[in-house]
């Protein structure tokens, strides 16, 4: 099976646990519900829900609570997409070639949506925390803490916060700064959804180090693949206009870099992620089946072409 | 003592806490940072952190984790209010007499300000619940669940989206629906500060839902108290323009009950918010004295002026 194939069903897989999370579309605030609804399932690849449930299983984890770390850690990025996409902020009017959810829905309740379902990510874990048993408490506490930290001000509100103040000011970003903007933005969530996966098969400290070390450099990658996509990309494919980033000023890695030394530096992070995925590496055939899978996933996202 | 004084003493005591929680203000994100702790500092009357420690207290407490979920809930209240008077939503320049978040850094920085606000909240508790012993960790998981379903998508922010839809229509609210946002809005969110107050006590559930109804009901009279203030309060104490409801055409309970019913169920609730308490009174002496403290905060609340 290609892997696109395995990551479509994977998708799909992810899908279905988010939706068992999301809200009923009734009552009185049924326009914010929808509007959550609708931000979620605009799409994407769903890479952090699959991701953290193949370093789960890599791991050994028997799935327990994870398809409400799964949907937490969705409900989380997207929440970060729809504040990204306002006015105030990128002004997008289009993502995944459907209207942003302040196109389809209006600004205030954007901006209700992404409050609602940052809100909603903690309050799943919340109840998944209270029906634990003791044994498995302490692994949920994990997770609420790792993806708490991580989608943090310390972490990705953090480097959304320097991206847009960067953006605002026009003026040219050094390189360490744009270090930390794509360490923090975007590397820190797939951090965290590698961490939390090993998180809830009750991995210990130093493996779920391990593989917030491997989702760094693959965040790293991503988001490097991406500034690439804005240069190169097929706006049809890609389902957003391109060259957004010149338009807006936006100093990237491909401007620092250039184009090629850029894209060997997807390669080669994504060839030491695989490296040191191997460290995890065990007989049992399941765990053996996610190793594999993993090495594709991320060989597969420095070709990526959407 | 009066209760002015003894409200002015625990805010302090309150502020205290919250501080010990703010982020420092440096490294690449410090305008985040400065945005969010000039939102929590901008003051205010601290009610949820003083009615947390009240109930703890009440119920045999001993502090532990008291300080963490003090800080928690006063973020979640203040991004709440940094949200609100953004120009997409209420467009409030003016708060307690200061400039309002995003008056003072822009748009975007107040928008992820109050998200920073709101996750850090939990990173908070996050920490906390990675740092117990077991005994305790039980404790802290409510607070989370308490707090992340009243902060919520069918708590907190359901009334906030109900009031914000409301106001853009401009069509006459339903007394029902004007309820809904009353109990959701401002309710909810007193209701998690008692209720935490004494799950962090070890209290059992019958008590915690108690302290529960209490919180439901001293919020309907807070918020009914605000409304009558809109109409009747003096601007300079109130540190904000009076009349704003009338301006946006926003029905309120006054429109709805007139001002002397209004003012008189206000003093009702407050009444049997008072009853309820006594269910939880307990010979001991500092419990005694925080029975009488909330008993006096309760009524300095129907008489309150700004």
């Amino acid at each position: 099976m290609e892997i696109r194939e395995k990551i479509g069903i994977r998708a799909k897989e992810a899908e279905r646990e988010i939706e068992r999370f999301l809200p009923k579309e009734e009552g009185y605030a049924g326009t914010l519900y929808r509007a959550m609804n609708y931000s979620v399932r605009a799409g994407g690849k769903r890479l952090r829900p699959i991701l953290m449930a193949s370093c789960h299983r890599l791991l050994g984890g028997d799935g327990e609570h994870l398809g409400a770390a799964m949907a937490a850690i969705e409900m989380i990025h997207t929440y970060s997409l729809v504040h990204d996409d306002l006015p105030a902020m990128d002004t997008d009017l289009l993502r995944r070639g459907k209207p942003t959810t302040h196109a389809a829905y209006g600004e205030a309740m954007a901006i209700l949506a992404g409050d609602g379902l940052l809100n909603h990510a903690f309050t799943i874990l919340g109840r998944e925390l209270l029906s634990c048993d003791p044994s498995s408490m302490k692994n949920v506490a994990r997770v609420i803490a790792i993806l708490s930290e991580k989608a943090g001000i310390d972490g990705m509100i953090g480097g959304q916060t320097v991206d847009v103040e960067s953006e605002k000011t026009g003026s040219t970003i050094t390189k360490e700064k744009l270090d930390y903007i794509y360490e923090k933005k975007t590397g820190c969530l797939l951090e965290a959804a590698m961490m939390c996966g090993g998180a809830l098969a009750g991995a210990g400290e130093e493996k779920i180090q391990l593989l917030g070390r491997i989702g760094e450099k693959i965040g790293l990658a991503f988001q490097i693949q991406d500034d690439i996509l804005d240069v190169v990309g097929n706006q049809e494919i890609l389902g957003k206009p391109i060259g957004s980033d010149e338009k807006n000023q936006k100093a990237t890695y491909v401007t620092y870099e250039g184009l090629e030394k850029a894209a060997s530096d997807v390669l080669c992070l994504t060839q030491e992620a695989g490296e040191l995925l191997q460290q995890l590496d065990s007989e049992d055939p399941k765990s053996r089946e996610e190793a594999v899978f993993l090495q594709e996933l991320f060989s597969y996202l420095t070709r990526r072409d959407h």
